[in-house]
């Protein structure tokens, strides 16, 4: 399992969160989201390897930018 | 052709005027619909005689509350 947190820009409201986690379920070996519009914290967890670069991408899909934090 | 203005609180993005937009698509009478996330402003055009009860559900329904300007 590993952990990626990344800080989310642009989120205002639940249906921002929304955007962000249906494109983030798209993304094979995310096994767990938690993402919040007030703080633009964004926690994926996934069962693989998973590129940054992959998770960066569903955010850029979603209408966001995010930029790792650890 | 009635035209209806209405004050919507609490939207904060597109995904909020794409939210009522979609709500008050489906009521039956509504011509144009005009949104802003930003002013809170909601003009809609009716093409008979819809009450405003029918705009405010519709509203509620995208889980916003509205009240009428004119």
């Amino acid at each position: 399992m590993n952990t990626h947190e990344f800080q989310v820009r642009g989120m205002s409201c639940g249906h921002c969160e929304a955007a962000v986690r249906g494109e983030l379920e798209q993304v094979p070996g995310v096994e767990t989201i938690e993402v919040s519009a007030q703080t633009g914290k964004l926690l994926v967890t996934t069962s693989q390897s998973v590129p940054d670069a992959a998770i960066l991408a569903a955010v850029d899909e979603a209408g966001y930018q995010a930029a790792r934090v650890r």
